[in-house]
């Protein structure tokens, strides 16, 4: 069992820095379901269920948390009740009586602004434009992205350490890695290391030969064979805080060209690093890596962003990407992981976390770049 | 490996059954993000994602599915392009755009109503609502549930094969239970057993002692000791459809007052599942049970509503609660689970999944419900 570390004790700021967020940009009262933010603002890792379970931030005043009655051990498990007065409602009630009681009691207005947290079911987002007919509907991202988006200091320790965790999976990947063996049985033994170092398994991808040319390939029941590249893509947990992580095999021999295109990745990637630093555009950190594969004659094999932001979700802000001209700022953590795809051959993927520091980056991954080959 | 049955092959009468639902209550499109909608209708399992990927249903004509570029090869590994028109967005590109052209080549009026698959994210969701600012907003339930509520023969036969699996893991539990393992110990054996027969694990509930009062206790770190009473419910998806069976048990001594419990349990269930034929309503299945719990001094410790649907997802229509006077109808599948909730001392919960025949009932579950002392 790992270690809970409890690098970052989530304090009943996050929600005060979101209620501020709020008054500034003219919202009313937020509403945030099942989801990473819920667990940011509150610890409460809910159960995304069919029983709706509603965190109410209102501008200003008392935060309420709305959960069916056979949920709420498990809300006051979490230690939500610190932050949020729990509101229970019974199988034969109507959930949204409640939603309705508690923004009556904060006083907010039924023509106001209102934010919904950005995956709340649509189930439950018509429900509340059903009652509040006359409001305004503003995505939750306005309020919980300049929050989410620079992290603070326990949660880069967290990163840190998560991305260590990570490395250590990635360490012992080769000898898991043999051929006959099939994706599956590779990505359930990736699975269990993953869990001796992590608190949960996120994602496990073994994508071999020809499969490793789908950037979100489902591991499958494909034999790895004599001369595949194989794309291990994994990440966790730990802590509430995620890894992410990829690198390449080959088993038994490198197949033709592979070599050369995983050269131009490592320059790739490592141009895309380089190019960090506070005050630089995350498409200029996209164009880094970009340019260089174009330069190599790999670009139009190059079919996603450079990278993602990490933090409580796999995917989150920054995203980096053509088109986003938003500078990146010291606490951002993010994904730096070109690819080149050559379908019906063979795919590539090189991806570590970074996070921008006052001088410059600092990687959270560590082992090394180079193809591998077992 | 389990062997794909395919007892369930997806055909395009879904999408016909559907858009004919949609002509009849006024719906002029409908939209489905990745959801076991999707996966019910076109085969695709699509992941979630914060990059678009949206099935577009018209009331008549052709369907669309819009993916994102790198999801695409695994969009037409999932058989979907025989259903829908694939079209793809690039990294720099506003998947909306994409959904706009398709609904004016779909001919369908930008004021007219539209439904949304009710697990869409509300950030897409509320983009939708912005492109399309003089249209009515209704649930995708409106068009999906008529279709999913009843399963024909091939669901029937698929949920009964899952139900054999689930039955086969539960006959193994007894040899998992000791004192001294934990919940988590206990429940990552679950899970393998679970992958023996199954495509995939959709959840693992070990509660012990004073945890099984927590209907969805969360498996962790509490050792196993003599003298507790252990809830273990588990589910797993076997060619697409679910599973999701409860059983009790003791390890090493019954605890004071348990076995009086679990008898009078039994009985619920059975009353419950004897009260199910044709033409009875939900809410009637639902009393029979309580009002048994309710005879014998339980029914307080009775907090849930006796049972919900099962298909393609664990939780679906029709739910067996107080308040839903819906006749249930032959291939109308759900659990029947009543539970007995005593905080800080133990719980216990019976569940069976049943499937409504023409002349009555058919338990899909077969493992003796007794309390088994371990």
């Amino acid at each position: 069992m790992p270690t809970r570390r409890q690098l970052v004790r989530i304090d009943a700021q996050r929600l005060a820095d979101a209620q501020a967020q709020m008054r500034t940009t003219g919202i009313d009262a937020m509403f945030v379901g099942p989801s990473a933010d819920l667990r940011y603002l509150t610890g409460y890792h809910a159960l995304p269920l069919e029983r709706l379970t509603l965190l109410i931030v209102p501008a200003d005043g008392d935060v309420s948390l709305v959960v069916p009655d056979l949920e709420a051990p498990r809300a006051e498990q979490s230690g939500a009740p610190s932050f949020a007065e729990l509101v229970t409602w019974g199988e034969t009630d109507d959930p949204f009586d409640r939603v309705m009681d508690r923004l009556r009691a904060a006083g907010t207005a039924s023509d106001g602004t209102y934010a919904v947290q950005d995956r709340l079911w649509s189930a439950f987002t018509l429900r509340l434009q059903e009652r509040l007919p006359g409001a305004g509907w503003v995505p939750g991202a306005s309020v919980m992205r300049p929050l989410r988006i620079v992290k603070g200091p326990d949660e880069v320790a967290a990163l840190r350490e998560v991305g260590a965790a990570i490395d250590h999976v990635h360490a012992l990947v080769p000898q898991l890695l043999r051929a006959g063996r099939t994706e599956r049985e590779v990505g359930h033994d990736i699975a269990e290391l993953i869990l001796g170092s992590h608190d949960e398994v996120n994602f496990v991808i073994v994508a071999s030969g020809s499969n490793g040319a789908s950037p979100h390939h489902e591991t499958g029941d494909r034999p790895l064979e004599a001369g595949d590249a194989v794309v291990v893509d994994i990440g966790g947990r730990l802590d509430g805080y995620c890894s992410d992580e990829t690198r390449n095999y080959a088993i038994g021999h490198v197949p033709d060209g592979y070599a050369e295109l995983h050269a131009a990745l490592e320059q790739a990637q490592d141009a895309a690093v380089e190019a960090t630093r506070p005050g630089v555009t995350a498409e200029s950190i996209d164009a880094a890596a970009r340019d260089l594969l174009d330069d190599r004659g790999y670009g139009h094999l190059f079919v996603h962003r450079t990278g993602h932001g990490i933090g409580v979700e796999e995917h989150e802000d920054p995203y980096i990407v053509g088109g986003n001209s938003e500078p990146v700022a010291p606490g951002m953590a993010f994904s730096i992981e070109p690819g080149i795809y050559d379908r019906g051959r063979y795919g590539a993927r090189i991806e570590d976390i970074v996070v921008v520091t006052d001088e410059g980056v600092e990687r959270l991954n560590h082992r090394p770049r180079g193809l591998q080959v077992v």
